[in-house]
């Protein structure tokens, strides 16, 4: 496990446990991907964590979709939303999107985050996105 | 006043009053800015208005100052705190930085949103940013 110092970047193997928690809780992301022209694009997303990458539900065609086939470069804001002063920020790439178990996963992130067992929104096109983090960032 | 369409961005001269009261209540920005080699990154800010400007304290030399001095583009994403799903996204230009009354402005924040009449956080280096917003998105 790296070690923690505060506003220095974590080179991660590993997400640390730290920060596995802000994303196993019902805490938002908010991820920043890059458009056409390099400019930043920002929205806010369900997160979650499977061995050592962040998945995102989204689904396809979408602006951050479209900019992540170009350019697959993103940036993950996570506040505490017990504590919003507390916050990781994990940089790094989309490594993989699959549509295999992503409805299922959908319905998984309602669970999450609306305590529901089924999402009410689209089902189709979607997506996992597997982000493999560079950098983490705690503060 | 713009017309409002979901999911269509708006172009700004002015900025929407539903924008306008999510930046005025006690929500945070989360701010994305560019890194030297073009790739993302993230932060959650506080955030004020002034005219048709959004403004954001910072303190001179951190990274996403440093980045803004580089390339001025940045976006905004605002949830609105008592229902995250309402949310805006604002995409624009840092158009000016300033000293002047950065330190009346940061206790005027951490008036906002801590309810103390005095910012306890770093005083050296306050910096204002106003921010020229290009594109409004609603969700």
């Amino acid at each position: 496990m790296a070690k923690i110092v505060r506003n220095q970047p974590i080179r991660v193997p590993r997400i640390p446990s730290e920060v596995r928690r802000l994303v196993e809780g019902r805490n938002f992301g908010f991820v920043a991907t890059l458009m056409p022209d390099g400019s930043p694009q920002v929205s806010p997303v369900w997160i979650d964590i499977e061995d050592d990458y962040i998945l995102v539900n989204t689904v396809k065609g979408r602006v951050k979709d479209r900019n992540t086939d170009r350019d697959p470069r993103v940036s993950i804001a996570i506040a505490d939303s017990a504590n919003p002063y507390k916050y990781c920020e994990i940089r790094g790439r989309v490594v993989e999107k699959t549509t295999i178990g992503a409805v299922e996963h959908i319905d998984k992130m309602a669970k999450k985050y609306l305590g529901v067992t089924r999402f009410e929104g689209p089902r189709e096109g979607r997506l996992i996105w597997r982000i493999k983090p560079e950098k983490i960032f705690i503060r």
